[in-house]
């Protein structure tokens, strides 16, 4: 096991009915908040009506701020700050998904901050304090909710770029599975996509004596296979999006990932996908995720036999360990196509014309400067031009 | 599952030389502290001196109080307040295990009210603010490096009682392995099935659709039959330490327990023996699960098939889940006995004397205020009785 710090201080208020007490928590934290939120869903649902209830019966005043949409853009982050500063709020509540609250922890960021938010986001600068963040969660997966992470994009730029700090944690967020019965099914699909690979990037490793970590992502990783795949059925089971709910929390707040050397070359191939065409991200990830296993899966067979039987239920048969390695991705490819995710890139609608370029994007080498991606096993372009071929 | 709340916000340094960092990671916390520490290990392990000498070098200022003992006493804690107070220290820096952290956040609490503070602890007043509590863990099992308690014994009024309070919970825990090479094998094994007992008092419920948490608990459980065992026969396994130390972190600090009834009764009947005898807790509790199981599972013949099968390795036979879960008792107490921890009363030196003012003692009969313990399934004092008289 490696050394490591784990540090997940976000207060988690999880259950039914529990966005509406989200005036009274409010109370210790801020008396003027800056409600941030995306498009019409969250009137739609009466998630905000309920909300907006809920702070004016705790005394809670607030301005509001909606538009953000899917990889949320610097310049409404910019209008933000510049409301909230004008409004003296003193915390950003986000009620959305992962672009809402990244959005909210950049308006935290710059509401603090004299100089140029992007420098902070550039590494050119930084900042000594923001607004607390506080979220209602009404899409799970992202894990944005309770991790120290935002992803902004900046539109003049043509930049996406991630800032970590344990200042944009949220303080509290609120998590009721209710909120989630009237997401569209292929975002279900996807979002379970997303989580899984969350799991995946931590569990697939060369460092050893991790049994205790192995352990919890292989428990965390069954959970999510017995439950996800009935929300694609029926969007309003309860006790199957409660299961989900957490699993995506604690899928990216990193107890299953402490002591291990980390992968995430998976993301790093599937980000230039999202970049280059307008795919949601878990939809790439099941299309590259199995085809990356299939490429590494011979540099640690042991690993991936282990997750074959521990994971994906393929009979443990030690005669045959790379055999039982291959049976558990088909298992993976097999639980992706029966939620209706796409497997192959053609199914994406993308094809062999941008391959070369996106894989010289994911490892610096179009850059110039190329760092090999991945901890199980270090992959140079050419090996990522491989995989998105394996894809097509 | 039931709505919960999780908040678990300490920060955990973990692994190989950490305690030698003390002082750098103390800067952003306190410019002087009380180092509070129990008896002579921590001075001949060198843990003490290596402590020292971080903290000379990163100029944190110190004054000290040792002489913490198990079951930690008030004197004791009110010395170590009168102490902070003169010597203006702004933090307490625990070197121990759960007596030597206990006592710090009793300390913590009390140089920041005015009034008894054994009054906190009987709930007739309560507290706004206390000083930061750091820990330097020696001693795994116990949890108290990422909880909210604190349980103090009063001398003079013969009382132990535990206090709650987010205030209280150590800002800071620094977790390495290397220093629990010194305990002793008793120890060890006793702090095993304390650990063990710290899931199964969550893991035992009768709610249901809790996927998650189940199997959260049987991955950290399984962790802990694997390493543990080997410890007791060489305490000096680095590997298996880091296992069981992290096992014991989260055993305790409320991620497997969340959205379930969680159930307790053994740690009541067990506080009772350590109360009237001076035995281990983990000693007491490696007597009592067992039959406690075997008095309740009649109740959730499934749940304690499913421990049999999932934890203890039973063969999964649906045809007579009776049998299963019947195994899988007999495999703990079998692993009990594996590590030379007592299995009956008698092997505590505890005859039949004292066992019905323990069991009213236990669900507070002996007061005449019975209130019925356990989760699973509620036990009276009667109940309490027959339990005893199985251990025998």
């Amino acid at each position: 096991m490696n050394n490591f710090e784990f540090f997940a201080p976000t207060r988690i208020i999880y259950g039914r009915g529990t966005h509406r007490e989200i005036g009274e928590l409010l109370k210790p934290i801020a008396k003027k908040v800056l409600l941030h939120y995306g498009g019409g869903s969250v009137k739609k649902s009466g998630v905000y009506d309920a909300v907006v209830a809920s702070l004016e019966a705790s005394g809670i005043e607030f301005v509001e701020l909606g538009g953000v949409a899917p990889n949320p853009k610097l310049s409404l982050v910019l209008e933000g700050v510049a409301l909230s500063r004008r409004e003296n709020v003193d915390a950003v509540l986000a009620v959305g998904g992962g672009s809402a609250i990244d959005s909210s922890k950049a308006i935290a960021l710059g509401v603090c901050l004299d100089g140029d938010l992007w420098d902070i986001y550039e590494s050119k600068a930084s900042v000594e304090r923001a607004l607390p963040v506080v979220v209602i969660l009404t899409i799970p997966a992202a894990g944005s909710e309770s991790s120290e992470v935002s992803v902004i994009t900046n539109e003049k730029k043509e930049l996406k770029i991630g800032y970590h700090s344990p200042l944009i944690r949220p303080k509290l967020s609120v998590i009721n599975p209710e909120l989630f019965f009237t997401l569209p099914k292929n975002q279900i699909a996807n979002g379970i996509a997303d989580m899984m690979s969350h799991i995946f990037e931590r569990y697939f490793t060369n460092t050893l004596h991790v049994d205790l970590t192995d352990s919890l992502c292989e428990a965390t990783l069954r959970t999510i296979i017995k439950n996800g795949p009935a929300l694609v059925e029926n969007p309003r089971d309860y006790d199957a999006w409660a299961e989900i709910g957490f699993s995506a929390t604690i899928a990216h707040n990193d107890i299953l990932g402490v002591g291990r050397e980390q992968d995430w070359a998976s993301h790093r191939i599937q980000h230039q996908l999202s970049a280059l065409y307008d795919i949601a991200h878990g939809a790439g990830l099941a299309v590259l995720t199995p085809f990356w296993m299939k490429y590494v899966y011979k540099d640690n067979v042991n690993m991936f036999a282990q997750f074959a039987v521990k994971v994906m239920g393929v009979d443990a048969s030690f005669r045959d360990p790379e055999a039982v390695a291959l049976a558990g991705i088909d298992r993976l490819s097999a639980l992706f196509r029966g939620m209706n995710l796409p497997v192959t890139l053609r199914d994406l609608g993308i094809g062999e014309e941008n391959l070369e370029r996106m894989a010289k994007g994911a490892t610096g080498e179009s850059s110039g400067k190329e760092k090999p991606i991945g901890g199980l096993k270090k992959l140079y372009w050419q090996d990522a031009l491989a995989i998105y071929k394996m894809a097509l």
